[in-house]
């Protein structure tokens, strides 16, 4: 006779494999849940298990990006879960994920209903960690949407638990940047900059490299945009002074160098800017990144070539892919290059282009069924 | 011996008040607030009246714009409404009119936190139409700080209350407004005027004449936004067509005038605009509007003198107030006329000032203390 696990064991085994999806190591995740489908075949029967092994499948599928599958299983599990009787915890996780599902189809309104359950049944539940990852997920979701007082709002909450904690120096960190990106988003570039230096010396004192570079890569993202290049080439050569194997983070290693090429050039050293573009665009042809091959052709065409049909057909292709935050930057790039240069109608092309491709970007948020 | 009058009685009465400042009837408010403190003298005591009392007159004087003796009653409040035997409703009024309060002082994050305390408080009030009042502010709250998920997430829960009740029909086409303004906002030109053309016909059936031609205006610069300028000019000529007693609304005939003459303005009809801009100018001269006056001055330099100076005078005055919305609006407009004229040097010195201004937009949604 075969013996049978006990369920308890397998919901142990479950709470350490969503343990691995919120840190989001597929690879382990994956091996987790071969182990884990065997384990449930030898299972005592356990309704409450099962149910819950279903929902961090659900979302498995999330981190997978497979959301027609997460929203397949979730809509099996609806009338289950949706009884009076059923645990707590497994209502919780049902409304969660199933606002993140519905955020990732863009059904943003109806997310915010389904958050809203999820944070009912959360009041009840004790680990505060999960509360934290909570407020964490809808910090980052808001922010993509540009919700930025709701994400500062559920940013702070999820703060104010991680740094009771002990090892969340990381998510500390990454929350402060959080909130910052939301004041930059606001224009509040002093605050934002506070935020960035703050991330920076958490993740110096934690020896947490990798956070330390991305919050100077940021940082000087926050002065380029307020024009102010010198402290913006600081921040970007800093991040590529760190002794880091760059080549597990050549996307992250392709935004900073293009960046810095792209300061360069703007301030009006084109030599030094062609030693780092040149190497960006050995990256994005490495990792074979066709977004970043034509955003380097483009800023390439404005300070070198001054060809209009180059830069013409570089945004052509980001346009197709509905790129328009990236056509609004590099337009308004070009139009104020061209105004500097006294090329006023070129300058005039180029500023309403980025005016409409700015028209466009409430489109990337467009609901489902909203017209 | 001085008869008492039964607090029960006076809590009747701060009901009545309640409803009369909800309706934003300042006159009669105030009448009313009189009557009551005579009462409030003669009442026999009573703790819950008391802070009743003291309560709706905080939320008295939001509706005064009398933000600091609000915020001074709101606080003189705090221990008693939040020690845990005080009365739910109570509570909630609390909550709700803090985070009225904490919001016009522009602490968004902070009312965001006390709004969710009074929901929170909501849930176990019966009166279903405080619930709608409730979604509606927040949902003209938050569409003023283009929250517009959380805007349009208020707006619909309004609506199904309001939709279920009589008597609301004006609240039913004001939130469709409310909801169109976000759609706008997230330039979905389609939903929005749907949402328009909805309220509209609500306004026809219910016989709501002004409600009716407010929707007509927003209809028209829903259109005008997308350059429709025959369809946007149709909406303003009936808005205008409506026999209304137009002495009360001046303010309302001067922007829908302002619109119309400007759109024929950029239609090239200047004759026929130069009506509509002349009884524009009276009635901002009436009205003793100087933002309007301003912005008249600006469009007749664009489109009649051409005069540079005029133009970067009137900018001027709407930065020198912060009118951020306005200079992008205004500057943007010049910028596209010379471009159509060919002055291309004119043309990019407007589209940088747009520009500028746009980025200063989010600096009007500035918390305290957030730098």
């Amino acid at each position: 006779m075969v013996e049978r696990v006990a369920s308890s064991e397998v919901a142990n085994r479950l709470n350490e494999w969503y343990d691995t999806i919120k840190r989001q190591d597929i690879k382990k995740a994956a091996i987790m849940k071969h182990d884990l489908q065997k384990a449930m075949d030898d299972m005592e029967e356990d309704q409450n298990v099962l149910l819950y092994y279903n929902l961090i499948d659900s979302r498995y599928k999330l981190l997978l990006e497979q959301y027609d599958e997460s929203g397949t299983i979730l809509e099996s599990l609806k009338d289950q879960t949706e009884r009076a009787d059923t645990d707590n915890l497994l209502q919780y996780y049902y409304y969660f994920f199933s606002g993140l599902y519905e955020f990732n189809m863009n059904n943003f309104t109806h997310a915010i209903r389904l958050y809203h359950k999820a944070e009912n049944h959360l009041t009840t539940i004790p680990d505060e960690i999960e509360h934290a990852e909570f407020h964490f997920q809808l910090a980052v979701a808001y922010q993509s949407i540009d919700q930025n007082f709701f994400s500062i709002n559920h940013a702070e909450k999820a703060l104010d638990i991680y740094l009771k904690q002990e090892n969340y120096v990381s998510r500390i960190a990454l929350t402060q940047m959080i909130i910052a990106a939301n004041k930059l988003d606001l224009n509040q570039y002093l605050a934002a900059e506070k935020l960035y230096k703050k991330a920076i010396l958490i993740a110096v004192d934690s020896n947490q490299t990798f956070i330390e570079l991305l919050g100077y890569y940021n940082l000087g993202l926050c002065y380029e945009v307020q024009e102010k290049l010198e402290l913006a080439r600081d921040c970007f050569e800093k991040a590529l002074d760190f002794d880091f194997p760059q080549e597990n983070k050549k996307e992250t290693y392709l935004r900073i160098k293009y960046m810095l090429g792209r300061v360069l050039f703007k301030m009006g050293f084109l030599q030094e800017g062609v030693k780092w573009f040149e190497d960006a665009v050995q990256l994005a042809n490495e990792t074979n990144d066709k977004i970043y091959q034509v955003k380097l052709e483009i800023i390439h065409a404005v300070y070198f070539d001054q060809k209009e049909l180059s830069i013409d057909e570089g945004l052509k292709v980001l346009k197709e892919q509905s790129l328009w935050h990236d056509v609004e930057d590099l337009a308004f790039n070009a139009a104020r290059f061209y105004k500097k240069e006294g090329f006023y109608q070129l300058a005039s092309k180029y500023y309403e282009e980025g005016l409409n491709a700015q028209q466009k970007i409430p489109s990337l948020y467009e609901e489902v069924g909203s017209a």
